[in-house]
């Protein structure tokens, strides 16, 4: 008994293994398999039929071949397989439905719910996940699962969000099985940091597999990759740098965040406040998320439209924020930093041109000049890395799956 | 003749294997390692007869069992190989020689000399090493290397020591060449906080495998384990962590480093430059480092005989470093820190009563409690380490053993 359940075991990790060698190649023959899995042939043939017949793979037209016949290609099936990925910024909800080959199918932002409930914004996402869903037009059955991305801390065992800063009434939220009650979909958790440096890392040149991620949304968060393995944590709360000192001289703001910290530095709530300090713009309500980074949204247009203030303001933050990657790469030795997140694009006009050279100037004598570059994957980074997270769960061959049982 | 080649190698490599597991055991059988290694018993069989013919290994008496013979514990012979780890601090020179069984046989340190020519101070190491192996009378055929941890920033696979802040003279200096001219050893060069989390690592309980670890000596600076393993940095260059922020309203020091620092915080420079500052103590010459130790010394001397004014600069000093080991803390989200180098056991009386609590003070909300301690090595970790790194390098299987060739 116990037995044929490890057999059982073997086999779905030989097919996981399968699977993934075809996830990531671009067509691969059976004969390819075999030698790249070290698996048999007459297992290639087996698991191969299987996925096939699951419809999680299928046959290509092959190449036209100078001599002999020509191996077939197998792809993945799109269709096969779906996640779906949730990324909770307490100002933006940004949601993706991704396919077996990795691409996103469709994609949706709202402004997240400022309700003091969080059950109404459980609520809400589960209805827009629904409706992807069904403007998709997908084989609900083929849906693997939910991935969430939210700020931390969060407990990603238990599916706890403990008590995130930015999201002030969600204290302990069951954020995972109240959505798995909702949705009826298996729900994975985990930080927003994690869940993007996942996508960014996905979609790296295979070059360059050590970096930073700095999150820049209604928080400001970094992730750390180093030689193709994202850093969780121990508590899987990997990341937390916004009471970093990037600044000795910053004004005093009239928040809770640290004097001279990076929140301090480049947060839509601490621009806005910076913005209406010097008369550019009236101080939104502070406790609404949306209205902060609508405010933060006029600051950047007003900056991309000449606003010589408002441009001031977001070159102070880029000096700032390039003294904080300074200190990361010093500490960490990684050759390229990437930012990224939902405030990013508003971002990138004012910081790009600049950022490089400011971060060049702040590592040790000695240390090579760092890559800075704005994420490959976009505004939807830490979604997608949600949905990511959840294919390779129930996809991707792991140890784990030979040891349990 | 290349397939002879890959298997004298595969040889090798599972010769490796053998001397690895007897070397982290405490006496291990045949069967034992049969069963672990994966290998025949005519493989294990023919291994270890080698490796008793090299004197690497050797029987021991086996234990009284009950029933049937009992197994013969194989355990690694001490002098079966050394090898010498060098730390160059600026102000302390550290040396070791290991034994086969990882115990430190012979140490001493020595001022550093503070000679603006770096070959009066090569000559000087291959000196005190020829001492220290004369002094131990061991076999020298059987030292394996000289393992050297340095201030950064170095170039570990050119063996070259660039522009180290802490070392003006040494520019561009071919330490690794130099050294091994002067010794006809093989040697190893390493950073100085690599070398030191090697050794801490070693010394960890299996418990408790990340850490940071802070090394407090003429400069500052990290390292950081995860998961068992000693992050190097892509240039192995990890851990600059001086110009880290750790006091916005910190004085302005009379010398090069930032102001509120880490390195201003804690290095011995920055404590003298206090201390004269409130007229404690003459300044003594900032560029003769020995010189500069021993005035540190006697500032961490007048604090703990309960001299208020010298007590309350260790205090600023932990509280400053607290917010320092607060930011790596926050942004690894590691259980564990451990505090050590040549410094570090002049200011401990002073910090670890105070130095927990305030770490833990700067850490996120939901954060867990740190565990802060000291070094459990001491002193020598440093030097410990480069020593380990050889012996790893020369006896330790590494998958490059059979990827290379």
């Amino acid at each position: 008994m116990r037995r044929g359940s490890n057999q059982l075991r073997v086999a779905d990790f030989n097919q996981a293994v399968v699977l993934d060698l075809v996830r990531r190649s671009r067509g691969v023959s059976r004969a390819d398999l075999q030698r790249e899995s070290g698996l048999s042939s007459q297992t290639i043939s087996n698991i191969t039929r299987r996925l096939i017949d699951d419809r999680l793979i299928r046959e290509s037209t092959p190449e036209g071949s100078a001599r002999g016949r020509p191996s077939i290609p197998l792809i993945t099936d799109p269709d096969g397989a779906y996640s779906v990925g949730v990324h909770i910024d307490p100002a933006r909800l940004t949601i993706v439905l991704l396919d077996l080959e990795g691409e996103v199918r469709l994609g949706r932002q709202d402004h997240t719910p400022q309700a003091t409930n969080p059950s109404e914004v459980t609520a809400f996402i589960a209805d827009a996940v629904d409706g992807l869903m069904t403007e998709a037009g997908i084989d609900r059955a083929r849906v693997l699962g939910l991935g969430i991305a939210a700020p931390g801390p969060l407990d990603v065992e238990a599916g706890l969000l403990l008590d995130p800063p930015q999201l002030p009434n969600w204290r302990n939220v069951r954020l995972r099985a109240d959505l798995h009650e909702a949705t009826g979909l298996p729900v994975l958790l985990d930080k927003d940091v994690t869940a993007a440096a996942t996508a960014e890392l996905r979609s790296s040149p295979q070059s360059s597999t050590s970096f930073v991620f700095l999150y820049l949304g209604s928080g400001v968060g970094a992730s750390v990759v180093l030689d193709n393995q994202v850093i969780r944590g121990t508590t899987n709360n990997v990341g937390e740098v916004g009471d970093l000192v990037v600044d000795p001289d910053a004004e005093q703001l009239e928040w809770s965040g640290r004097r001279g910290g990076l929140a301090a530095a480049c947060v839509p709530e601490a621009l806005v406040l910076q913005a209406a300090r010097v008369g550019l713009m009236p101080l939104p309500n502070l406790n609404d998320y949306v209205a902060v980074d609508d405010a933060c949204s006029a600051l950047c247009a007003l900056a991309s439209a000449g606003d010589a203030v408002a441009s001031r303001i977001l070159e102070r933050a880029a000096r700032r924020v390039a003294v904080g990657l300074g200190v990361l790469v010093n500490l960490l030795d990684v050759p390229r930093v990437v930012l990224g997140g939902p405030l990013w694009d508003r971002l990138s006009s004012a910081f790009l041109p600049v950022i490089p050279d400011l971060v060049d100037r702040e590592l040790v004598a000695a240390r090579e000049k760092v890559l800075v570059q704005g994420s490959a994957v976009g505004e939807q980074v830490a979604a997608r890395g949600a949905a990511e997270l959840v294919m390779d769960h129930f996809l991707a061959p792991r140890a784990s799956a030979l040891m349990v049982g």
